[in-house]
Parts: C-alpha cells; structure tokens; sequence
C-alpha cells in the first residue's frame, strides 16, 4: 500500500530497517540533522499527502534529543498533510516519573503525553509501559506490545528443564506469570524487606527455587542494582543457574560492570533500545521485536485488533 | 511580596542571582538533576501555592536539554498550585525556523509555543524574537524586552566621535536605526547581492561610512560568518573602526576563530546567553541586562506596562 510510510528517527535505525523489511517497504526518506548551535533540522524528503505515517523513536538516552526529534518530526508531518501520524515508541521514556511520589513533582509520563499529542501524534504504540495507567494519559489510542513472547521463545528454544520465573519484586508478578505460563514453569517471588528503618534490606524468597534454573525478568533494567542482588541471592538459596530478562535495557551508570560481577550468567533483552559498543558484553543476547512491530504495524494499517494477537 | 518568586534552572544561574538581588528577593528553591539515564529530575522545594512564579531559563545550547527543564518545571508549578507562571526566556532557542521555507519543513518556534502553553505556561517575557510573528504563535500574552538601550548605553559611556551604526542586513534596518536614534548617529546598510547563481556574495554599503567608526548591530551572532565579512568590508572601504554588538551571542562553531581573525576591534553582547569559559575572549565584552529583566518582572507583577518602559 502506497500510502503506508514508515519513517525512522536516530533512537533505533537498525531496528526500524528491520521494521521496513518486515512489513515489506522501504523506510521514508528524511535527513534529521542539527544546525552548528544544536538546534534539530528535519526534513522529509518525499511526499507524504493523505499518508498514513509511523514514525519509529524510542526515548531512550539521549532522551531529551530523542523526544525533541519526534515532536518536530511530528509537527512537520502535521504540516505536510499526513492522514494519520502513528508513533511508535518501543521505548517510552519518563515512564517511571508517572505520578507524584512527593509534594511538588512533575508527572512527567503525563507531560509527555501532553507534549505527543500537542504536536499532533494520533496513535501511540509501545511496547511494556512502565505503567498501564500511561494508556490512560492519552485521549488517542495507546497500544501495547509486550516483550514476554519474544523473551518466552528465546528461554524455550534453550529446551532447559526445572525452571523456575522469578519476579524481582511484587510489582512484577502478572508479568512473571505471563512468562511462566509460556515456559509452562512456577514462579518465585523476590520480598525485599527492611526490617527496621536504617538497616539493609533483607531479600526473602517466596517459592521453590532449590537446585532450579532461575529466570527473572523486569520491564526495564537501568543500574541493575536489584537484579544483581536478587541473582546473588538466588543462587545463595540454591539455584542451581540464573539468568536475567527484560523488554528495556536502559543499563545505565554503573550496570554493565554490576552485570559481568553478578551471578547472572546470561542477560536476555530486546532491541527497544539501542545498545551502544561498550554495553554489548558476551553476558548480554539482544533480541529483535522487529517481527513483533512490523506485524502489529499491519495489523493496525488493516484495521485489526493488536492485542488479540500478542498480548 | 511573599507571593512574588523567582526560580532559575540550569541555563543561566548568574543572571537570575542578578535578577532576584535586582528586585530584592532570594530566589526560590528547587533541585534540578538528572537521574543515572539522563532523564531530568525537578523537585520544588518549598510552597509556591497561590504565588505568581517567574522561571528564568533561556533555550540555548543544549536546547534540547534547556526546554525540557522548563516544560518539567512548568508541569511540576502547575500541579503544585501556582498562581501565574511566567516563563522568562532571555534567549528564545528555534526562532529561527519560523515558518516553511521549503516542503515539509516543520516550524519549530510555534512548537514551542504550542509545548509550552500545553505545559501550563501563562505568560513569556524574552529579549529580541528573532522575528515578531512569533508573539502571534501563543495565545498568551508575550512581552518582548529589546537589547538595544543596554548595549546603546554601553556605547554612549565611551562618548566617540564619528560614530555610524550598520545594519548587517535589510531585515535588520529598524534595529539599527532605534540604536543610531540613542546614539545620535547616522545608519548604514549592507546590501548583499549574488551578481550571477553560483557566484560569491559581494557587500555593497549604502551610506556614508569613510573615516567613521561603525558599530554593526545584530540580534543573535551564531557562527559569526556575516558579522565578520561585513567587518572586513567596512574596513576596505574605509571605515576606521569596526565595533559589533549583539543580544544574543550564540557564538556556535567557528564563531570564536572567525571574530578573533576579524576587523572587528570590540563585540559587546548581553548575557541572555550564559558564556562558557572557552568563549571568554578579551574581544567580547557581556553586559548584563538582569537590571532590564529585574525591572521587567517588578513592572509585570505590579499590573504595570512593560514595553512603555524599555521599547
Ligand atoms: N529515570 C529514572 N531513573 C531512576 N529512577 C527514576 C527515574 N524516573 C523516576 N524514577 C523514580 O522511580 C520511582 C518510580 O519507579 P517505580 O516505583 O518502579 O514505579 C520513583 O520514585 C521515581 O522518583
Ligand atoms: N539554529 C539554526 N542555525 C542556523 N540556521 C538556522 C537555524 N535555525 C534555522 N535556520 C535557518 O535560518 C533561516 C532563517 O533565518 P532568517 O532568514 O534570518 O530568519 C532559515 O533558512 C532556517 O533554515
């Protein structure tokens, strides 16, 4: 169909090439640079009247250049007659500022959204919100794709036996079950508990891990602190191997060296984030949910359910 | 007045210490950071509700990162009850893509506008838009301060003789005569033509510059590439002297090298640009127009006309 037009942005240009593969057309031509001061300079270079657009940027690190390139890609769009302006983020930044934790926070999540939809994005696609209620941000439609399948596949076509999923905290769980159910596994809950105010956190384990091959997985992984101390626990209590998971590998600060210390012997995570040279350590195996993408891509432009099919 | 405050984010932190002394007030509390993946943390940190709130950040390099903080900012005011908030921007960042020179181009300065009357933004003062159509991108009020009596000032204290004052450019013209009125001076014009496609640029001046010292005006220099030919110019055609001066030094690229390898003798520009140390040269001279911002906001928060005062 002609009038689908897939555009990348500078967050993830293999994974959108992929996208483009998949689906089957060639990514849309547009040159984002930066003027000598840092300003952003967008332009598109092909005709995109009555289009139905998607525009692929995660806000990942850089995050503030990230989602400034999509708001201005989003308005120059919007100005050149687009139809409909679809943003796929595979990763959404600011997810975890989502609601106020003290007196006089932003809720940056929501501004976010403000900021989407002021610019003139008419349909949001993601993939595992920090939050569900970031749908409810958006007065357009937000899909969300999860990365448990692409993750489940990976673990399942290792055929390893005596698994047990591991949820890193209580948050975590219907995620956790989502992905034992898949592996056809129980799951273990991590119960960090302080036990008096000013003293370390003790982790409990809630369920049987003895002598079992621990999976745990997390949405996003940033400085890796809690999945490195709940490895080393696990295999303290037990676990015979332990292996680690998740959608975002954000992995910033001091995460790569927390990892190659850990007892985590492998990092399973997608491509919803680009990881640099110096974060591509043999401990860490990258998935693409370009396939994942691309389908729920077409599903959309034929007018058919996403949910139905991934979640 | 209690209900009066002043906040400053990351852009220029001496201005608004200026600003606040100038009106006799400390200025507010809050904590600008950023978390391990670069994503910005703000927390206000004392009461702001009910209380008119100016926030003092210009969008310059690195604009991306500078607007971000102040759309957190405004959200984080808005939610934490303030009464107006007053967002000054001494330097307005993407002014100049204000309107589709070609297809498919966006217009990110009304973008702007649009982000920040989305984030909760009831009121903008800046210093010299680099085109006035951009008030007419808000339907807020917008209060424009000129640098032209603080540089024109500056001028007058070293009472020379023989002064003409050079519009770099045609657009530039009403500028360069409010300067020449206050400094009781005649104007010049630089008339750039391409004789034929292809060929270079030649710098015809119309008005009598012989044996004069000339005082270029412009509002923003970025990479100073116009500011230095027409120096060189004015000095082959017989100038004496050759001073610049400008609002918002911008200063990007090779800027520094071109004016140090310039006629120019002197640059005088204001501070709505933080300098950083690497661009200090003896060649440029900042002047501050915290007593014009200061007096600005005095006369804002008492129902007082602005541009009757400095215009
Ligand atoms: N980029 C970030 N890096 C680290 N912590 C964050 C970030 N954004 C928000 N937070 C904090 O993470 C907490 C929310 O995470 P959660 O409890 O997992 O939803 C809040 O206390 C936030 O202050
Ligand atoms: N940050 C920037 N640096 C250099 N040129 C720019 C910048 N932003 C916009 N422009 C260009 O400057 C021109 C507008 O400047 P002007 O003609 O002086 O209003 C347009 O051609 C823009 O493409």
């Amino acid at each position: 169909d002609p009038n689908l037009k897939v555009f990348s942005l500078n967050s993830n240009p293999d994974l959108a090439k992929q996208i483009a593969e998949h689906i089957g057309i060639q990514l849309g031509k547009c040159i984002v640079s930066s003027f000598s001061d840092g300003e952003i300079q967008i332009s598109i270079e092909e005709s995109i009247r009555g289009s139905e657009v998607y525009v692929i940027q995660s806000t990942s690190d850089p995050v503030n250049q990230h989602l400034m390139e999509l708001l201005i890609m989003i308005d120059a769009l919007k100005r050149a007659s687009a139809k409909t302006i679809n943003v796929v983020m595979p990763y959404y930044g600011y997810a975890r500022q989502d609601r106020k934790a003290r007196a006089r926070e932003p809720i940056t999540a929501k501004l976010v959204a403000n900021l989407l939809e002021t610019a003139g994005a008419t349909r949001i696609l993601s993939l595992d919100l920090h939050a569900p209620q970031i749908q409810g941000f958006y007065d357009i439609p937000v899909d969300q794709l999860l990365g448990v399948p692409t993750l489940a596949e990976y673990f399942l076509s290792k055929q390893m036996e005596d698994v047990v999923v591991v949820s890193p905290d209580h948050g975590g769980v219907t995620r956790a079950r989502k992905m034992a159910e898949r592996l056809n596994a129980p799951i273990a809950i991590i119960d960090k508990r302080r036990p008096r105010p000013n003293v370390a956190e003790v982790m409990n384990i809630i369920g049987d891990i003895q002598g079992k091959t621990a999976i745990i997985i997390d949405d996003i992984i940033d400085t890796a602190g809690t999945i490195s101390l709940a490895a080393n626990a696990l295999v303290e209590r037990g676990a015979k191997k332990v292996y680690a998971c998740c959608t975002h590998p954000v992995l910033s600060g001091p995460a790569i060296e927390r990892i190659q210390k850990s007892a985590i012997s492998e990092l399973v995570v997608t491509n919803t984030i680009t990881l640099p040279e110096e974060k591509k350590i043999d401990k860490i195996v990258q998935l693409s949910v370009a396939p994942l993408i691309g389908e729920a891509i077409i599903r959309i432009h034929e007018k058919l359910s996403v949910s139905r099919l991934f979640n």
